[in-house]
């Protein structure tokens, strides 16, 4: 069967499930941000999933929101991805481990070697999740009054990623000779010193590092931007794709996939997983209540702001459990209303489940049965609108077992996922090569022979 | 048995063995470096023999040397230590895990969050050994043309500690209620915001990541200057001393200590451990030869280049195989020519193996069986020459094994070490308080019992 029809699948652990109240449903685990128990079974899970990563998304603030909703995240505080990840690292075998590196508020030298070193540690599992970090409050915590502009992250995020994988290819993959006999640890030859100066980052190297085992840890990128899109098709091998219906997602596809042909690269050696939150039931109905129950557990005096700051109105003033009445047009983004009052119609929704919805998490949701969840997956894929996705779990641990219990057998079955792991990198797994060294290129076979002969 | 008269035991792992041909002699690793599963090994048997803990230093370059003796060296490359100890943190259970972090080329928010998601991660045992980098190397890797002034690297570095100490404070113990029923996750009374602005830093916080376990992971110095001595007596914890003399121990033991008492800490919160190069033989004799043995895989080209600059003299015209002929006075380093001199005469050693102990590790080294070694470390310890050592294995694993079966035993049998570990975190172990957080102070005993009553 061919590897390019089988779903490609990430997930989105930040650090545990992405809806704001999971902490709070029955059987979740409230402390798991810090308990490193309850990580190593999910990744675990994961892998018996057969997942190709678990991907830990950052912040390098305490989220930026007003504090009667602050103090009801979870998310507040959590581990280091540079710190979990290493210790994931040690409890699996094929799992991928993808975090987040900002491009904006760390140093190229000190990434490089964190992820080489996790590419080491891991036997070939490391993915670097390339970000620009817009936080204000993050800049505040890094010395910077005012943020960085826009296209000023691009232009930086470029020349970084230039310096980090220049970095990553200090030495040829067999620099590192180790003969006892003659006391020589490395070739000189095969050590190469990056001298990059250029308008932002001033770097001589070598990294103290050997090459990762996958060349370079796998690229991944989440940008939406022009310039976002643009920096994924020319260096990305990832995509974490926002949340949005099948016709966004392949406008999305057929978009980066084009620029790649532009470029000259092969469409096949960047996956786009766009991020999906995955609800799972025995009946329709009853993956719709499991729904209802976790968003209902959103507080109602955070979840009623969202509404209004949505409708651009004071939706306090609304029977909390009557129907959403007719909505004026406002000042208010006019998309953001028309989703709200589209959604409320559709799904026949009370104004207080409206509002949780909102509160909770409102992207694109796969709700139901096993097999519907397979439909949509496999509708997704065939039609081009992704490679894959990036899984959002909406509590923990059951809405991940119930994924890995129901959902996985049923792609299996047909033969929409793998049942063994292919290779033993992430890059394997995903099909993506393994890049050359810019500065120790391979011989051409016939070449190398004549060098034997 | 009172437990300041016992021996602390830090390992010194850069990354396995200080000795420049380790990776050479029978039996070792040569890859350990890159190869987890001996690390693993290493830190589980540093366990079996109730170390307090592992000590990773760290370069922020590729070591600063010709590169006819950089080719020959073990530590060009290696994990990061951030990137380790974590992995380390999940197959171990009582050992600390120290890492070095620049207060040169590292951020504080970083910092304090990489060292507090350890802390959580390991159940508190993490240590930061404070450093300023004097590398000009490592400055040309993060964009510095001109390297920071010594003075001006301690004035950070002590607004770096500040930083980050106080980031670690950002929550209280208690903070994290995580009340299910009503929905809060944390009391917004027990999070504060630092607004640190300082010569140096500016950074808001507060920390995302819950206050460590141990309140600080552990804090470790190296510093023997005026101005590190200094900064350990105001900050440290533990204190990695170079080496030397055991009266060399005890000039610096007296020193520190009291400074500690002019600025009104407890000598018994700070233990000095010297840094310690064992070899362990049935004999004496046998001792000595492994070591002769070790040295003699130092390649000679790079030892005698050592050795001419110790005596200020082209020492590669004396027979290698003779003993060092009388040096004439010059203008080298009085104390380096002197010392070179008086261990080729001491240990009666051909100018060959003077040379090569110098290019392979010259510093306080105890050599013999292990009551012999037994004997020594308790006269450090019982003289005010130290707390205990960071013990520095010539060779892995044969040198750690022969360490902790032979040399442990004995220390236990004479209640010089724990048998089990005392406690569960390694401040615990080290008999250290835990810090009490500046923003959030216990309230007296009595206050706290009023509110109850």
């Amino acid at each position: 069967m061919a590897s390019s029809r089988q779903l490609r699948l990430g997930a989105f652990m930040r650090p545990v499930s992405i809806h704001t109240a999971a902490w709070r449903y029955p059987g979740a685990f409230p402390d798991a941000n810090f308990n490193f128990a309850h990580l190593k079974r999910f990744a675990q899970t994961l892998e018996r999933g057969r997942f190709d990563a678990f991907f830990m998304a950052d912040h390098l603030a305490v989220l930026n929101m007003p504090m009667d909703a602050l103090k009801r995240s979870a998310t507040v505080t959590s581990f280091d991805p540079a710190t979990l990840l290493p210790a994931l690292a040690v409890v699996t075998e094929h799992l991928g481990l993808i975090a987040t590196g900002s491009t904006t508020f760390d140093v190229p030298y000190h990434l490089a070697r964190r992820f080489a070193s996790l590419d080491h540690l891991s036997g070939g599992r490391a993915g670097w999740n390339i970000v620009t970090t817009s936080n204000p409050d993050a800049a505040l915590n890094f010395g910077l009054e005012e943020h960085v502009e826009h296209d000023e992250r691009y232009t930086r995020a470029r020349e970084f990623f230039d310096v980090v994988t220049g970095l990553w290819d200090s030495w040829a993959d067999d620099a590192f000779i180790r003969d006892v006999e003659s006391g020589i640890y490395f070739d000189p030859e095969k050590m190469h010193v990056l001298n990059h100066k250029g308008p932002n980052y001033s770097v001589r190297g070598p990294l103290n590092v050997a090459r990762p085992v996958q060349g370079w840890p796998v690229i991944v990128q989440a940008g939406a931007s022009e310039a976002g899109k643009q920096l994924a098709a020319e260096t990305a091998e990832v995509v974490f794709a926002g949340t949005g219906s099948l016709a966004d997602g392949q406008r999305l596809y057929a978009d980066i996939k084009g620029r790649m042909r532009k470029l000259g690269r092969d469409p096949d050696h960047l996956k786009i997983l766009p991020g999906c939150f995955v609800v799972v039931g025995d009946s329709a109905e009853e993956a719709r209540r499991k729904r209802l129950h976790l968003d209902s557990l959103v507080h109602y005096d955070s979840a009623i702001a969202s509404l209004s700051i949505a409708l651009g109105t004071d939706a306090s003033k609304f029977d909390p459990d009557g129907p959403l009445p007719e909505i004026p047009e406002t000042n208010a983004s006019k998309s953001g209303r028309e989703r709200a009052i589209a959604l409320a119609r559709r799904e026949n929704l009370t104004v207080r489940q409206l509002a949780q919805r909102l509160g909770g998490f409102s992207g694109t949701a796969m709700v139901g049965t096993p097999a519907m969840i397979a439909d949509q997956m496999e509708e997704w894929l065939f039609s081009n609108g992704s490679d894959g996705f990036n899984v959002m779990f909406p509590y923990l641990p059951e809405g991940l077992d119930d994924f890995v219990d129901r959902v996985v057998p049923e792609l299996q079955r047909r033969g929409l996922l793998r049942r063994e792991y292919e290779g033993r990198t992430l890059r394997e797994n995903l099909g993506l090569p393994r890049p050359e060294n810019r500065f120790f290129p391979k011989q051409p076979d016939h070449l190398a022979q004549r060098d034997v002969a």
